[in-house]
């Protein structure tokens, strides 16, 4: 550079504060604080600090087992609440129970049995006060499209049944595993976008699939997407049954006019939930008067008597479709907990409460264990009935108990009462709660607000829709991983400059009134600076300084002679990082332009410091703020007479970062 | 709150800037800049701006052929320095091509063979001028992995041989796509770190090999891990031959001495370049004069006279097994382009000119397409050969072709003379070359700057060397993707202070002086805020919250009432994080706290904006800087007599961000 001004002195003159290496941690502390952080994050111990022994163990137990914690507190008039809730839940379990078995190729009576057990486990663990737990649609899709593809549960259902119990085991033990590793951040990945593009996807799928009951038709395709089932039913137009097709008609009419009138109308919520069930009395009784069942109209049949058997013995672990048993397993509770967490999250904060994440994976993952092992098969929290059970009033886990007892039952003294229930009425229970998954304004919100985030939800819509509901979760995840990457591989970088009045500079593309400072590039970086984006900064980096550069060429602004990189935004660096800066500070020499640092973070000053950059750049080169970077170039400017015009220090420096 | 302060008032006394929403942009043009900026990084079209189309023409031409724009300007003194180099590489051509094709199991003349097209077609389309190109150690090791699982390349020489040209068409298309499709920032995925710990345990593994020559095994293991291989070499301690081992071990040594030498005094490098030519020589002549082949000394034999013979109509694109060469080839292929544009760059940054990565793709691609049609396999630019390169003086490509000269030469006359080269003396080569490769001392640099680039240089280290190539490629890949999803799901937070004598906000555990400012909290987020951290940012927040206002009820200090949420470093936000904000915002209101926000960016702004985040929160709370967020709560705190005692506003606010 030449410049060889008595930089010292400058510095005395202002004492400025200079920007600090963070003091040395021994490795295994910083290893310790950031698994800490990476695994705890919620800090799930606090509450045991300085505590008695007797008191850590009564409060370890609370923290695994709430119902320890609420229960010395529960009041009759909680239970008035609860109970009310709970009977109207149960109306809602029955009907959608058997739906959703038959969702998942399954006899109709595991659906009851599946709303027995499960949340009697989660009124002990679960810490959500809202959640009631049942089977859900779109898992049970995808237990029947991906076991359907190793076994026909039409040709061999004790296999079948047997490979869905399996499954059902290991995604509890997948969910348990995950909430005690404290992983549940893996479902964090799946974003908001994704899940609402794939329940939309899921939800059409199942809506199709329904064509089958309420058409009436006996042969069917197995695919899932839109193109097959399309084929499939209008290859069969002269198998139509239309007393099914009107039957089937009149009941979703029915179905989506009172959930209609539940939306305007909140507080008659009551009968929409009722709906179901009033249908499924309906139609029963029309059936059994007019003995439809003869003229094409397909029923339930006979329902087994009694509560659930036990099912250990029936867990195949032995069997050669084990590892297709677990990859359902995995694949569903993945889908189950997303759908889950959610929906129980909502809900805890509409009420003010917090729930933890790992903790109710624990509870759903141990009720899914409990369940595989009492002829019960995947469940969750779903939202249709949370609502439901939120909207009826219900203040505890309790509701749960008292829509299991109404199973219980309808398990032991009901059955016979379905044999005449006709499937096409389950067929718009299911059309008709499906309908209310496919949330169209939310998509458009997306789209008002994030493109990117429109474009993850619509892919996984797709994919699931046009390919098979593995795909379009794994597009989905994919999209919404690239993402990521694709922040961090193309960082923005932008110029900055001075906000007139102040010291304080900003992007000069959001601020109209920010001006560049001459002779001095400001360039932002805005991420950090990893491997997978250090070439891309290099070069864009050279690309501003060649653009500025053509720019003075072209008017009688002063030369370009400093480079401000402002560090502010960049979190963190990585070796591949401080090779591309050597080859920036390289680059610049070559050009004689001196690189100023503004503003590095303490990580990475640590890394600088360790990688002897700050030495190669010069420790007087790095500084606090943008505004005693763009002082010291300017002064330096002034005593060595280089520049031209001067810059206007008189501004009154007030209001800054 | 119940603050009804008259805050216009406040702000119209101050002045203050406020932060702007840019302008709206369609959609389509921030696409297009987007994909322009994610595909275009370097703007290769900038020197066709404003051109007429004739030179535009020639431009292009000189883009896609840099010969044409070189080679008007070359001379017989740049003539003479690349002759002298031209003949340096070749001596080191010949010895490592026919190495290298045994470690691939192809025949030695392939491997000369593959130092002859290849590096004529690098001459004309590559750009940088110190690339010397040729076959290299650890893709071939790659292609026998992989191909010698499904074709035994002993048993079935012609299938194997055809299934590597095929591997090579691939490698080529697979390469030049890349370039076209300006998608060559795939290869910046491949970190520093990775490749270091990859091509350490490749090294390893290649050394390993060659116990096999230097011992004169005959048979041998298969697989590439240490654990087989060592079981392979001392199940056969009888089969060991000691004149095989005596042999190696002495030219090792006569290699290793050579190469210290010339490391130690750089003017003699080519003493260590000519080293495996006279190896070979001597070796040649030993075994000649000695008949050791009849004592256990394996030779090369017969070497086919003559220039490569076409292979196009070899290339097996019908073969059952396709699908495996074109795996080989996109996997081959990756890691080839990672070392050759790696070591190119290198050798420009030292000699001040710049490469394009996606123009060297192509050249690489093509050279290696036209290499499959005439009997190569797979050429890339090789370390070694390139430092010999630039140490002997080239100045341009030409160097290549005089290397090109050199090796046909050999291949029409001199191939008799290698019937009785020694494999031992090939095998000590190679395990000089591959020691060279092992660079641990960037492993311990790495293992002192940043701890978490070790543990992926090593993953992928002990992947190679006890899984197998492909799992610790596979491994480190992963790994270095986690990292950058780690530091997304994973953001730091910390509490900014105040500098004293300034408006300066810095993080407290930084900066020693940095103080906090009473009844109000400022918490810095350091990355965009997306799905994958949304919950943990809001878990962290609230975090921070309760730690703030626990430590003040232990203390006298004034009651929290303000939250200041710097945004400075947040590059970006999806409807997940917006939805994340609302949430603390909620949150903040039930504990009676105010969010404001800070500096937000453009980005940032702009979905808030169509959000409606910017209503809810109110405009007023949001802030250019932290220092007028900090001011405006103090002046309500003030106004409202809340605080009990004042916050030093004599400072002089003089250097700030």
């Amino acid at each position: 550079m030449g410049i060889n001004v008595d930089f010292d002195d400058h510095l005395s003159h202002h004492h400025y504060q200079r920007v600090e290496i963070p003091p040395p941690k021994p490795f295994l502390k910083t290893l310790k604080s950031n698994v800490k952080e990476t695994l705890f994050p919620d800090d799930p111990f606090r509450k045991f600090k300085n505590q008695p022994l007797s008191k850590k163990i009564s409060l370890g137990f609370q923290y695994f087992v709430p119902i320890l914690d609420w229960a010395p507190r529960y009041t009759l008039q909680l239970f008035k609440a609860d109970i009310i809730a709970g009977i109207t839940i149960a109306s809602l379990a029955v009907p959608q129970g058997i739906s959703y078995a038959g969702l998942a190729n399954l006899p109709p009576v595991i659906g009851l049995y599946s709303s027995f057990v499960p949340p009697l486990i989660y009124a002990v663990l679960g810490s959500s006060k809202h959640l009631a737990i049942g089977n859900v649609a779109v898992p049970s899709l995808l237990i029947s499209a991906m076991l359907g593809k190793v076994v026909n549960p039409h040709e061999n259902p004790k296999l079948y049944l047997q490979l869905v119990f399996t499954a059902t085991f290991f995604a509890g033990v997948f969910q348990a595993s995950l909430g005690f590793l404290r992983l549940g951040f893996i479902v964090d990945f799946l974003s908001h976008a994704t899940i609402l593009g794939f329940m939309g996807g899921a939800a059409t799928v199942v809506c199709l699939q329904q064509l089958k009951g309420i058409l009436g038709l006996v042969h069917f395709t197995h695919q899932t997407d839109i193109v097959s089932v399309m084929t499939s039913i209008f290859t069969q137009i002269h198998q139509w049954r239309w007393e099914s097709g009107v039957l089937g008609c009149c009941f979703l009419f029915f179905l989506l006019l009172t959930r209609y009138f539940s939306k305007m109308k909140p507080k008659f919520f009551w009968i929409s939930a009722m709906a179901p069930l009033t249908s499924v009395i309906l139609g029963s009784v029309l059936v059994y008067f007019t003995h439809a069942e003869k003229n094409g109209v397909q029923v339930i049949g006979h329902l087994k008597k009694g509560i659930n058997p036990p099912s250990y013995s029936e867990l195949a672990f032995s069997s050669q479709y084990l590892a297709i048993a677990i990859k359902t397993g995995v694949v569903t509770s993945i889908i189950a907990l997303a759908e889950g967490i959610a929906v129980g999250r909502s809900f805890a904060i509409l009420e003010n409460y917090d729930i933890d994440g790992n903790k109710e994976m624990i509870a759903f993952g141990l009720m899914n264990i409990v369940g595989s092992c009492t002829s019960c098969y995947l469940t969750t929290g779903p939202f249709s009935r949370t609502a439901v059970n939120y909207n009826a009033g219900c203040k505890t886990t309790v509701s749960n108990i008292v829509m299991s007892i109404a199973v219980m039952i309808t398990l032991l003294l009901l059955t016979p009462l379905f044999h005449y229930t006709p499937l096409v009425v389950l067929s718009s229970i299911i059309i008709s709660a499906m309908l209310g998954i496919i949330d169209y304004n939310s998509a458009i919100h997306l789209w008002k607000v994030d493109k990117y985030d429109f474009f993850v939800c619509i892919s996984s819509y797709i994919g699931v829709v046009f390919g098979s509901v593995e795909v379009g979760l794994i597009v989905a995840v994919a999209m919404s991983l690239l993402r990521i990457l694709l922040f961090v591989a193309r960082p923005k970088t932008f110029v900055l400059g001075k906000i007139p009045n102040s010291m304080t500079y900003r992007n000069i593309e959001q601020y109209s009134a920010a001006s560049s400072v001459p002779g001095v590039l400001i360039i932002h970086i805005d991420s950090p600076i990893y491997f997978a984006n250090a070439s891309y900064l290099r070069e864009r980096i050279s690309r501003w300084i060649d653009e500025e550069e053509e720019k003075q060429r072209t008017s009688t602004e002063i030369e370009l002679q400093y480079v401000i990189l402002d560090m502010s935004a960049v979190g963190n660096i990585d070796t591949s990082g401080i090779s591309m800066l050597e080859e920036v500070k390289r680059n610049a020499d070559r050009r004689c332009l001196k690189v100023l640092l503004a503003n590095p973070g303490g990580e990475v000053m640590k890394k600088l410091d360790k990688s002897n950059f700050i030495d190669k750049i010069g420790k007087e080169w790095i500084y606090l703020t943008i505004g005693e970077a763009v002082n010291a170039c300017n002064y330096i400017l002034h005593n060595c007479k280089f520049q031209s015009k001067r810059i206007d220090s008189s501004a009154t420096p007030d209001d800054n970062v």
